[in-house]
């Protein structure tokens, strides 16, 4: 006798449900910080072509008006399971806004191979670096819309080099 | 001959980042989202008591008069190195500060195992749902700073049932 699908979805659910509880309270986990565009095309040349992160999905809603881009970082895509990647939502809606910022987020942080190269890859590209890496270890750089990026420099900091060590702050970050 | 330690720095780095080079052009990964706390305890109260996240490093810094907690999702800190768990970053400034929101930032969102069992101890704690989870599938709730959280149903929506089948929203998130 075949269940109906309704009771068929309840059962498992309520089957795999119970699986996990029986090994913790409940189970959770991080998907996505998302960030609002005015400009998608900036807004990608930013974070994919000059940052250096990649597209991993993507979805248009006519309905709704609006595209959602879905951005990773390169060692995140390569996980086994890339659906677990920690992911950057961008949302552009169709009609047009300006999107202002707000203290209580403060910036997304990523963890790059050698952060001279990259800051000098997005100085190139005419991206402001607000907090030039003078310590080999930080800097800080802002979307189009002003989102806040900090590069940490992975494992111990680079020493210390021009031209680094002699930048300025420039704003705020 | 010793090297002197400078020398050796720039030879080990140099040796890291040429073996790297040679798989891609760079590497990069995902680190954290920060946000800014204007109350610490009742930050962590909502995103650990309520919420369901655990705290996995602190830093109190006395000369810059803040503290920095680490916090991850269950299953994020299951990772075998959990050194690669994507974290949230909690900011808090010693000194009294109120943080306002802005529109740049959207939220951070999370997948939940049972998103009904989740808003319904959120509820239970006295925390708003501003967006029920009607459809089995997703809701959003907000931090004491106004920080949007989404929580997604892992796998497929579980099905509609009361009492969120006839709660309305609350405010925006």
């Amino acid at each position: 006798m075949a269940l109906d699908s309704a009771a068929a979805t309840d059962k498992y659910t309520a089957q795999r449900y119970t699986a996990r509880v029986a090994l913790r309270d409940h189970t959770m986990r991080y998907l996505h910080t998302m960030i609002r565009a005015s400009d998608l095309d900036a807004t990608l040349d930013f974070f994919c072509a000059k940052l250096g992160l990649v597209e991993v999905n993507r979805y248009d809603s006519e309905q709704g008006r609006f595209t959602l881009v879905f951005l990773a970082a390169p060692d995140d895509v390569d996980h086994a399971n890339s659906t677990k990647s920690p992911l950057l939502e961008i949302t552009y809606n169709w009609d047009a806004e300006n999107y202002d910022g707000g203290r209580n987020f403060g910036h997304l942080a990523y963890c790059v191979d050698n952060i001279y190269d990259v800051c000098q890859r997005l100085m190139n590209s005419g991206v402001t670096i607000n907090r030039p890496p003078r310590d080999g270890h930080m800097a800080f750089v802002r979307s189009p819309d002003g989102i806040s990026i900090e590069l940490l420099q992975d494992g111990e900091s680079l020493p210390p080099q021009e031209p680094w060590i002699s930048m300025e702050n420039t704003g705020s970050w």
